[in-house]
């Protein structure tokens, strides 16, 4: 490899085709797609950590997106944090973007809080609490065109990054893992220290019996299974990947959320799978309580890598817990990191984006004071 | 020049400004936009030919993005025409993007009938009746959320082509020219091949009366025209345009509610003015209704060009008589005819679109038989 990666691209799984990947992407410049969303099922509560208190996640993924736009929030005072203070991951995602003057592109799949910026509408609608059977509407009508969507970025656009914002994700992710595979297990992430696997275990359950389905019953319908127990991002991220990485190489940019979209890509659109790899964060692949690279490898040899991002040496508290497992992943921080290096031709590393994290943290604490 | 301009392209004004401008553009891939909206204006009996009857010009905008990216509707049946069943100009404009492989993008700035396709929502709300005074909700909001998407297109696309679907949009162009402007006069063109000129001076003197806008009152707050008199397209184009072309080329395609959009633009931000151009039709150049040159040169020294698209050969009556001054211009369909030559640097000419069209419309007629 001629770049540099072992200072600021871990490579997690499948190093062979992570590294050609890496190289084919080198230098080109990428735009990052974020796809936003709102369930009911993100205000169960003791379920995510995406706003201070369950009511507030409707207003997370809106503020996330004013956040990368202008840097400061619109549609609400302050930064979304969770219950403990923590800043959002968008911090993160914006650093990195800004740091590389990456531009960034959100798609809408269903809001109840829409931002104050400009975003693609692909004809979805905000999701329903899981366990009501009946989650998400028209998901084939969405995939449809976001594969549309991606088709037509692919023309312009040399490299894609695709992340989410989108909380309670990794419950609806957890139900349609189960509903597409009986060794599905409970593999998922969650963007709290403590993940609260039986509570979620237990959501899952009642979702897939509120739905009539049996786990794996829907393996080869897989759009189905998200209607049932999904969420609307989750058909909009498989549709531009499908679309946009028939023709180009795309970055799926995300913990186990992104590779539940995996494994609705590899079954609708198995043939772009050669042009994907997933880029999470550290925190996610030292994760106890989930298994980021089962998950993956269970699902398509794409290959999965993590940026080298490490806290522990910020002079902010709000930075250092997220070495303690707070958030982990979210607004494909991680994935932007990698591109931020990768687009930089390396000349990027971390401690560019870290610094330029605390730069930002500092200038949004003097905002709030 | 390197380049043929003389058979496929006319330069109108400002040779210089306009060889220097194809030539900074020729071979680069552009992305065209195209703007939606509906508005009440366009429903006044007898002022746009966007529709077989007043009522249907909610659906114009919509299938005729329908058209553009999947070459069927799908939000109504059939194509949109005019009262005498003339197709819509979006036919063209398909022709031309897809035999030069132009991706395209949906900005809608507010619609009561959306695209079955994906779009950018740039927070606008469908236009009001102009006689009420009070005709565009948050002009300046929309302004400045589709400056910052033109910004974010221009770090990835080479060359923007801005365009817009909006029926009844030279009424609203004409009331925003004179709230602008006490030498405006009444120089926009027709959908129809009979301007109705004394109906909309009637109907933008009520429109100027309800606002209580003297002629030219507005010069020095082009937005509050918009927002008196205009239609929720022009801040849209106005504020992709303005980001855009800040750093890259941009192709204003459209008639006379483009010189406006121009307008808008020479004072919102005269400063990116010399990476403009405007493209439209011959037939726009010859309406004898109207007067294009003038309105592009009382405004701005930004070239302004033509495609030599003549239809008089067609052997589709519903073609040939665009020569008789039917429809015109719309959908961009001059400028995309123009960016399909520079992009395919010269080898796709007007025989090739009018082939290309001819097609289209064909296997058109055959879907609705």
């Amino acid at each position: 490899m001629d770049f540099n990666t072992p200072n600021d691209i871990i490579i997690n799984t499948e190093p062979e085709k992570a590294a050609s990947f890496l190289s084919r992407v080198w230098g080109l410049h990428p735009l990052f797609v974020c796809t936003i969303g709102n369930t009911e099922t993100a205000k169960i509560p003791g379920l995510s950590a995406a706003g201070a208190v369950p009511q507030i996640t409707d207003f997370t993924p809106a503020a996330d997106m004013e956040l990368l736009h202008y840097g400061e929030t619109r549609c609400m005072d302050g930064i979304p944090v969770t219950p403990e203070g923590i800043p959002t991951p968008a911090l993160l995602t914006m650093s990195s973007l800004r740091l590389a003057d990456i531009p960034m592109l959100v798609v809408n799949s269903g809001t109840r809080v829409s931002p104050h910026t400009p975003f693609v509408d692909v004809g979805g609608s905000p999701g329903e609490d899981i366990r009501s059977g009946n989650a998400v509407r028209d998901a084939r009508g969405v995939f449809e065109r976001s594969r549309v969507l991606g088709q037509m970025l692919s023309k312009q656009v040399p490299f894609l990054v695709v992340s989410e914002s989108i909380a309670g994700g990794t419950t609806t992710a957890l139900a349609v893992l189960n509903a597409l595979d009986t060794s599905a297990g409970n593999n998922v992430s969650s963007s709290m220290p403590t993940n609260p696997k039986e509570l979620k275990s237990r959501i899952v359950s009642e979702a897939l019996d509120a739905a009539g389905i049996a786990p794996g019953a829907l393996s080869n319908d897989p759009l189905a299974a998200v209607e049932a127990v999904g969420d609307p991002m989750m058909p909009a991220n498989a549709g531009l990947v499908a679309g946009a990485a028939a023709t180009i190489p795309v970055m799926m940019a995300g913990g186990t959320q992104m590779a539940t979209v995996l494994a609705l890509v590899s079954r609708l659109a198995p043939e772009v799978l050669g042009n994907v790899a997933i880029g999470t964060t550290r925190w996610i692949m030292k994760d106890d309580s989930s298994d980021m690279a089962r998950l993956v490898a269970t699902t398509a040899d794409v290959p999965l890598m993590s940026a080298a991002l490490d806290l522990g040496g910020s002079r902010y508290e709000g930075l250092k817990v997220y070495e303690q497992g707070y958030v982990k992943e979210g607004v494909g921080c991680g994935g932007a990191a990698i591109a931020a290096v990768t687009k930089s031709g390396g000349s990027i590393g971390r401690a560019a984006i870290l610094a330029e994290l605390e730069r930002n943290y500092e200038s949004l604490l003097a905002l709030v004071d």
